[in-house]
């Protein structure tokens, strides 16, 4: 364990657990800048492929032939808590796209909010498929069907034109080629990319560099990768929702970063450049792209902000915020505080 | 990665995480007979260590004071669901050791079962101190300060005589000298210890043996250990609830085995002397303590069971039967089965 990076909890003066994370820092030319742990790691990005998919979905012109603003954009990158804004929002998109929920491939769950779980609960609520934390994804898709010309029957499958279109806007982005990308099934039943982790935080890298390029100087393909981003933080309440760690990390810096959460512990970050991107060596955006091997999602929290705060990247009270809200240790239940987290981390820098 | 043994959590054909974990295998006779990883890992017991709480609790004559039958005293081993059962049985026994929930020194948390649960957020129900899942450990350590003759104040700190009995007791059992158990304090708020993972195997093991053993051959000592193993084989309820694997554990193969839960991923078996140990080469009774390194509880009992089969431990019939209801994989929002689990395990016999 020694040679492992982790991130530790203690009770008392012993260790509980540890947990293993990875992670990769890579500036939008593809250098790899600094690294923790295994930054090849093959990953399962889940949600955080989010707004490569949307950006794949922008792609086929949905924006412009059904209306989508900023926020339906925002929406379709995020994993929403189904706050009313969130459902309505849905509903909404539906209706311009001119489908119906029968007509989305996903499943309900519970809400990835406790307060809006708990109502669920205690109303007997038996969520379908617009309250999926990922319902505007897939509404996106069936627009992105309906604008290519193609059948929106089966839009999840791998073989249809809108997953081809997300795999090649993958590719593109991560630079890789097909193989080098695997496909699995999410939890909403699309396809899930998986690819090495310096490849994740390479397309956060180029996302945020895109935000400060211009479509006249540097082609017509930048103009959804730039509204992307902007839509990203300046709607970060439909990226997530109240007490959601995304919402709190882009509503904290608006317009500094964009981030989003995958499933099992895995996170990713485009930084846009700044003195601080610069001071690091970096050329233009940076990204960054965390997993946590056993898929914690609190300890994958603590680990970002740890990196966050080694590498000064941000400012300093929004980290401690971000640490405050979301790396507080749990009391036990009779309010004492039992333990700590530390940190046995090997920032490598590369040359 | 290579050299660890892991539980692979796979994602289609893709590791989504992977989860470290830990093993020892020890006779009664304190002989290591098999291990996983790191078979001297310090390992906070948790609720693990409640049998042997338990133990401590029986040791200071509270039973015979109180009239404590076998189910309070499979109670006080285990960590229940707040069914109504639970519940009635802890409000008797304060009432038979004449104090009240007041004098207990935990705090209520939700339930450990889904179902209570679910019904206490419908009810908008405020667990409290009975409520808790170790509310018959604390009313036992109520009554042995009782039975002690010292003032029941304070009786979860270290320094009470309640608290230094359970620690002779442990030290005893574990065979080790009392800096090398480490106490801190729990979720309840009693002290918990930590110990090599093979002590604690020992404690189960011991435990198991002590079950086969008599008074008049073997001393007095034998006769609350025989006891506490026969009251939890016999209660096996009382040690959890309904859907809980401690319950199913010891249900599905009476008086064979007990086994205790304890959190962030921690386990102990005790088995009877029988042929399947025999023909491992263990003298007297056999203990297992199992460890995630990550603390996922999920993993925990794939894990064990692994190991159970491995050794041909139990009747295939219950492992498997074990296996469905604990290890099966999710499904995705739409019910789809994405992925499964394996094993990258290394069981290494000792000479």
């Amino acid at each position: 364990m020694d040679t492992q990076d982790l991130v530790i909890n203690w009770r008392g003066d012993v260790i509980e657990n540890s947990h293993i994370f990875h992670a990769a820092i890579v500036d939008s030319n593809n250098k790899l800048m600094y690294s923790v742990g295994d930054y090849s790691r093959l990953t399962l990005a889940r949600s955080a492929a989010k707004p490569f998919q949307a950006l794949a979905i922008l792609e086929t012109g949905v924006a412009e032939k059904f209306g989508f603003g900023d926020a339906d954009v925002a929406l379709i990158s995020g994993s929403h808590n189904c706050e009313e804004k969130h459902i309505s929002r849905v509903r909404a998109m539906l209706q311009k796209v001119g489908v119906t929920e029968q007509d989305m491939n996903c499943g309900g769950h519970p809400s990835l909010s406790k307060v809006i779980n708990t109502g669920w609960i205690k109303s007997d609520f038996v969520p379908t498929a617009v309250y999926s934390n990922c319902s505007a994804k897939h509404v996106g898709m069936l627009a992105a069907a309906k604008a290519l010309g193609v059948g929106i029957e089966n839009y999840h499958l791998p073989t249809h034109p809108v997953q081809l279109k997300i795999k090649q806007v993958h590719e593109d982005f991560a630079g890789l080629k097909p193989d080098e990308l695997r496909w699995v099934i999410d939890g909403c039943n699309a396809p899930s990319p998986a690819l090495p982790l310096q490849n994740m935080a390479l397309m956060f890298a180029k996302l945020a560099h895109a935000s400060e390029l211009s479509e006249d100087l540097d082609g017509p393909s930048i103009r959804n990768q730039r509204r992307l981003y902007h839509a990203m933080a300046a709607h970060p309440y439909m990226v997530g929702g109240d007490s959601r760690f995304c919402t709190d990390f882009m509503g904290s810096s608006p317009g500094f970063w964009v981030g989003k959460l995958g499933a099992e512990g895995c996170y990713g970050v485009g930084i846009r450049e700044c003195q601080q991107t610069r001071d690091l060596g970096a050329n233009g955006g940076l990204g960054i792209a965390v997993k946590i091997e056993d898929g914690n999602i609190d300890i994958l929290y603590a680990a970002l902000i740890e990196i966050l705060t080694q590498l000064n990247l941000g400012n300093k009270e929004v980290r401690d915020g971000l640490k405050k809200a979301y790396c507080t240790m749990p009391r036990n239940t009779m309010g004492i505080e039992t333990g700590h987290l530390s940190f046995q981390m090997d920032l490598k820098k590369h040359n």
